[in-house]
């Protein structure tokens, strides 16, 4: 049984993805995990509700995560100093071979969730790695935070380490058996995980496509992100007209897929995306770590494409969203200044549409305090950031996702639940 | 009379550009506040100093901010939304104009100085208002705090907003009087501030080349941080060759200067800095922000030019020096990525070097753990960035710059005296 309350505070959420809803010291009602909107004064219906007292403090809806690796929490902020593919080749690949040991899992896992259920997150989609019982482990541990998370165990049958190479056949299975292990989740569901092309064959990506579509089952993957990548792609599939097409060939791009980083889409891969409804996660600072680049996030939401924000650890150094979201904004205007000026800067309001309403609509009705929402809320404690200025909800918003790091998480809730 | 102690940790300074000295858990001496070296065992000769144990924490040199604007740091991470001029119209004018009244600068430089005191920046130079009374606020606390500073009175006598223009006279005698009050100071030293080229006029700037000279009074201002200031100074001076050029016939240009931001600096400019040991502040967040763009800092430190790293609070967002290293890292792979690929991004070494040894020489000899040197140090104490890996003293000083949030200061030392 969902709880029953009401939060009192600033409560800030979007409106539209230029827009934000703004109520001071306002109140918004959850019953039975479910919002029932905001209210300037507690309606006579919800009199008995509990009220927690957040007075001053901003509620927002929680961010929504849409791309993390949780095996490379380890070595987050560490090795930066590569492209891609010497990355994963150099520090990825050899800590994520460790997982086939179900003791590191659970030591390194325990680090993750723990941080992870602290953090500003209330749901994320999350890679694990190839290993069947350490992806168990992962799963296990996140259902216990009653965060709400997709979660993946990566197929990879090529040009991988032997450590990290499975014979396609044990993918496949171990891919069943995640399905099968997931059904008695509340919280964690299964999401189809091809690490991304260069690692799966056509065969592999076949069948697991034919395997979303029997079981109606999300997919995470890498599109674009990188061009050495791409043009690996080209070679190894030499009878696709561009990456994006692989994993549309393989019905791999639908309305429950999530496609990271996307930061050299074509056209024809644009008319893909925007076709197949499939989401897009921006990973702005992994992008600028791995030196990747900058994608053209306003062009995307222009097109009307979902495009939700990730933390992407490892090569994302932090699972702050707020911190994402702040770097998502900075790395527009250098886009704008130095590659495009026909592409405006993101503004705060489109960033923060993304991060709740764009990634919730990955789970369902998530993403705002409007009645009828699952209730998802974040309380942010900004006390820290001293000054002898007074400052507007939307200018404290702003000034968390550059100064996160001065925020504290007063509490959090998921799906109605009080989880910190 | 400066006090006599050794520390205990894992010690890391610059050798050079290109390589870091690393001694795990060794011992730093300080002797009257300078340090006498580092060793693996205590030399027989100190063995009578006290010793702090950081056993396992990394001790660094304190890092030299050489670009921040204290008045500033009320509305940091606040208005991100705009280019420099129309960010200087709509925020920073407003705010500075209200250091006229002494209650307001009281309060307000009570936070600023007391937040750069609990951070890692050992040494700043800093921008104040154009107000005497307001500068002599903060001088008077920053004294107290034992970190060593400049500061400087704002010089602006025109293209300001009415509340902030001073008549030419009256802004060179309150330099003046500036001058003469920090006589008394043993940890603040004056510096003459013009803003920049737009708000001092040909006459103001040439007097304050003679107080410079005369006095043998240090400069800091802004050079080519944004292409609207730039074009504006060549209509405002159209006899000078370039925005350097002003700087440099008016004698502000020497190796008492600072000039923050150098973005654009073109071919005649580089001349002018390189021959006259003028001091670049690179400021990579704020330059991103504003959406200035991303200074060729690996190109100026390949010619020799003497670059450091400045917060540039509050177009940058925060005062810490460690997420500045990072930001400058980031902006300059993707300034590689996306501008110019024969610009190699900045290694870490280089960072490092910068904001110790770079920035420190401004002091004087100070930067370093090589016997001779003032004993600065800053104690980073890591341990709640969790994993399961151990890290090299190299990897761990990457981590803090990316994560310097989940850093804590265990302490800090300048000229020998402890001051956290």
């Amino acid at each position: 049984m969902k709880r029953c309350f009401i939060i009192k505070g600033n409560i800030c959420y979007s409106e539209s993805k230029s827009k934000l809803k703004i109520f001071e010291n306002s109140y918004v009602v959850c019953e039975d995990g479910i919002s029932r909107g905001v209210f300037r004064e507690i309606p006579e219906r919800y009199k008995d509700f509990e009220i927690y007292d957040y007075t001053d403090k901003l509620v927002v809806p929680g961010f929504v995560d849409l791309h993390l690796h949780a095996p490379q929490y380890t070595f987050r902020a560490v090795g930066m100093d590569l492209e891609l593919l010497d990355w994963l080749n150099t520090y990825t690949f050899k800590e994520e071979s460790k997982y086939s040991e179900e003791k590191y899992a659970e030591k390194a896992y325990d680090i993750f969730v723990e941080d992870l259920k602290n953090s500003e997150t209330t749901r994320a989609c999350v890679f694990a790695t190839i290993h069947k019982d350490a992806t168990k482990i992962l799963m296990d541990k996140l259902e216990k935070t009653k965060l709400k998370t997709f979660v993946g165990k990566v197929n990879m049958d090529r040009n991988s380490p032997d450590s990290l190479t499975e014979n396609t056949d044990s993918s496949i299975n171990d891919t069943l058996d995640i399905l099968e292990y997931s059904k008695t989740f509340d919280n964690v569901f299964p999401i189809l995980t091809p690490r991304f092309v260069p690692s799966c064959s056509d065969e592999l990506l076949e069948r697991l496509g034919e395997t979303g579509e029997k079981f109606s089952i999300a997919v995470q993957s890498h599109l674009d992100e990188n061009f050495d990548e791409i043009k690996w792609v080209s070679e190894l599939c030499p009878w696709s007209n561009s990456y994006a097409d692989v994993y549309d060939k393989f019905n791999l791009l639908n309305d429950k897929s999530i496609m990271a980083h996307c930061v050299y889409l074509n056209d024809d891969e644009i008319s893909l995306i925007l076709k197949s409804n499939s989401y897009v996660a921006h990973c702005p600072e992994s992008n600028a770590n791995l030196a990747s680049g900058i994608a053209p996030i306003k062009k995307y939401l222009d097109l009307g494409m979902n495009v939700g924000i990730g933390t992407d650890i490892a090569a994302g150094s932090s699972n702050s969203m707020l911190k994402a979201m702040g770097e998502a904004i900075k790395m527009s205007k250098l886009r704008w200044r130095l590659v495009d000026n026909d592409i405006a800067p993101l503004e705060l309001e489109e960033i923060f549409y993304m991060a709740t309403i764009t990634g919730g609509s990955f789970f369902g009705k998530v993403g705002s305090f409007d009645s009828g929402y699952e209730f998802d809320a974040v309380v942010i404690d900004d006390e820290d950031i001293k000054s002898t200025m007074k400052f507007e909800v939307r200018d404290r918003i702003e000034r968390a996702m550059y100064l996160h790091d001065k925020c504290k998480i007063a509490s959090k809730f998921v799906s109605g639940e009080k989880i910190i």
